[in-house]
């Protein structure tokens, strides 16, 4: 269950020397085809990383033959310096592999500000292109980790087709902490042997990502460096059903997402915050991240405190589709809130297990949509304070 | 300097019993006159309490004869019955001082979703108006205090006029933490002796609280209850030029602002988060704002850490006008962001002092705007999880 876990995938971990503490920190995936379609996702932020700006380029034309990506230094805020180390770093993967650096993509992630050291990241490309083999996929993982506890992968296989042919679909992330809508300190990398063209991959990889990357927000901000990246080798022959493709593809996709919010900087629960009844999808997206992102909830919920009135507070400054007093508000299970007002006594919530669910019904429709989030807790201040990322 | 620093006006703060600590919880101010104008900004929050939906009644005519305030209980999300315990109050209050109860303006704050208990409230107004006093002002603002740790007061006096004749302006605040635009637990009288009608009130305080209240954001929270009410009594005969008056009424809530924030839940350092060359004030308030809300950076601060990085990080989500090339940020006057990238040394940077100033040159324009914010701490994480509000 990894990025090599589809067929036409080789990929290696190694350390360059960017991290202090001598851990793995950079990672190689390479396309062997036939195929090389891909489609990425990108940060919003507009202060974007120069490997942003690089990647961009690269999938403009809807193909990716590698990627490589380094922990250890973000090379954001780093200037047209930033800029040409990561050309540097493509046109290294190029010559090693005997490729064209415009079908390089790279990632970074780390501290802002600082300059990449060259004369480590170009001998960790040589040995990370040496170092490549089908069987890769965890080594990959491993490199791409900052504050992560465990790396994250994850895999979904097709039922064979008509021709006894199946696919698969193979994904690996990093990150911990900054998850927010437009992705944030986020690299996703998912391989598949389905046969998908650049236009296919790019519409279903929004797709997925739109309900599961994208409702993941655990601290509500966003980096600079955020990508996903799909690429597709072609290598199983399938030509699958993009309806079944994009489903397979968000399984995996919300399998890596739930993993970067278990393993958010210092949380102590994982919070799904599922809006019912809303009147539209964004109406309950709204609600949910209204929540998501209260201090004052996300704080009481580390204090194992039932608080509705701070779930209700929040719901109070978004512009959804409610009246006050039709509001529900169930904290695990226990229908707390009702009709706005006081509900069943809060002394029957269980807020002892790390996983914790809000659900708010607005009354106002039948939409649905849940975020993901993490309680605010001493670690969090203690890991955002002293980690300087 | 308090709300009876200006003439016509009478306060008290008593012991009600509706906070277990025994400490002071009910207070009272009257205007006796001879005018009786007033104006209000109350939280824009859609789950507004019992008080705020009977205060927004009063205030319908341009008269508040008095304001009955206590703390120890929001009375928010109570329903019918909490609706009920607000009007008997205000009730309770013109029976005891022979006013009508639709010229009583209430106000409440403390633990959101729990019934006022009403045998303490009603013995408590009877024991405020009999304290009732010309130098109230600072029983009152204590008696109005929740996590506060001291009571915030202020006043501003005008030069005489060529009849000889001055005029005076005096407020009180209580709230800690919950403050953000639109106001948050956030409680404030105000009174004058100025001659001004109600409509001349409302446009000096929409003014004054746009630029500081508004503008003090501690963690981006907004509450059920919040209230910023102004009264004129007349009293000193003197009518105000308006800018003048404007003037003087936007120092007394910037001085309370800042009380706030110096006194804000757990905070370790006050941040002053100013955007200049902004095209618009929107930008630059828009931008300030981003940053203020931004955990990373907060924690950052909180770890005396000069990190300009998660500073450009806030900046690039928004959508004002600048070139992520041309952005320039200081920390307490050292330029540690230069055009985009890497400035002076983040060593010269001494955040050991509590007062932090952040700037942020857009290089777009003209405008300025500042926001008021503290630092993520482990003590704020520790008073929202153990305390319930």
């Amino acid at each position: 269950m990894s990025v090599t876990t589809p067929l036409g995938f080789r990929a290696s971990g190694v350390t360059a020397g960017l991290k202090v503490s001598g851990k793995p920190d950079l990672a190689l995936v390479i396309n062997d085809g036939p195929e090389h379609a891909a489609a990425a996702v990108f940060t919003s932020n507009r202060v974007a990383a120069a490997p942003i700006h690089w990647s961009r380029q690269v999938l403009s034309d809807g193909r990716v033959d590698a990627v490589v990506l380094n922990s250890g230094g973000a090379n954001a805020c780093t200037g047209p310096e930033g800029f040409h180390n990561t050309h540097a770093t493509a046109e290294k993967v190029a010559a090693v592999l005997g490729l064209s650096a415009t079908d390089i993509a790279v990632a970074s992630t780390g501290l802002i500000g600082e300059q990449l050291p060259m004369e480590k990241i170009l001998p960790g490309v040589e040995a990370a292109a040496a170092a490549l083999t089908e069987h890769g996929g965890a080594d990959a993982a491993t490199a791409i980790m900052t504050t992560d506890t465990v790396n994250k992968q994850a895999s979904w296989t097709s039922a064979a087709n008509a021709e006894g042919v199946s696919y698969s679909i193979g994904g690996m992330a990093k990150g911990a902490g900054m998850l927010a809508p437009g992705l944030a300190t986020m690299l996703v990398v998912i391989t598949t042997d389905a046969v998908v063209e650049a236009e296919g991959l790019d519409a279903a990889l929004h797709d997925a990502v739109r309900v599961t990357f994208n409702r993941a927000d655990s601290d509500g901000c966003m980096s600079t460096n955020d990508t996903v990246l799909l690429m597709s080798s072609g290598a199983s022959e399938a030509f699958p059903d993009m309806a079944e493709f994009t489903a397979g593809l968000t399984e995996v996709c919300a399998t890596l997402a739930r993993a970067l919010i278990a393993d958010a900087e210092g949380a102590s629960h994982d919070i799904a915050i599922t809006t019912v009844n809303a009147e539209s999808e964004r109406d309950a997206e709204v609600v949910s991240r209204s929540v998501a992102r209260s201090n004052l909830f996300k704080a009481a919920i580390f204090g194992n405190d039932p608080n509705w009135g701070r779930v209700l507070a929040s719901v109070g400054t978004t512009d959804a589709v409610f009246d006050p007093d039709q509001l529900n508000v169930s904290i695990n299970g226990v229908q707390i809130c009702r009709n706005g007002g006081i509900g069943d006594s809060r002394d029957l919530v269980d807020l002892a297990p790390r996983e914790v669910t809000v659900e708010i019904d607005l009354n106002a429709g039948h939409a649905t949509a849940t975020i993901w989030t993490n309680d605010l807790t001493h670690a969090y201040v203690e890991e955002n304070s002293a980690y300087s990322s």
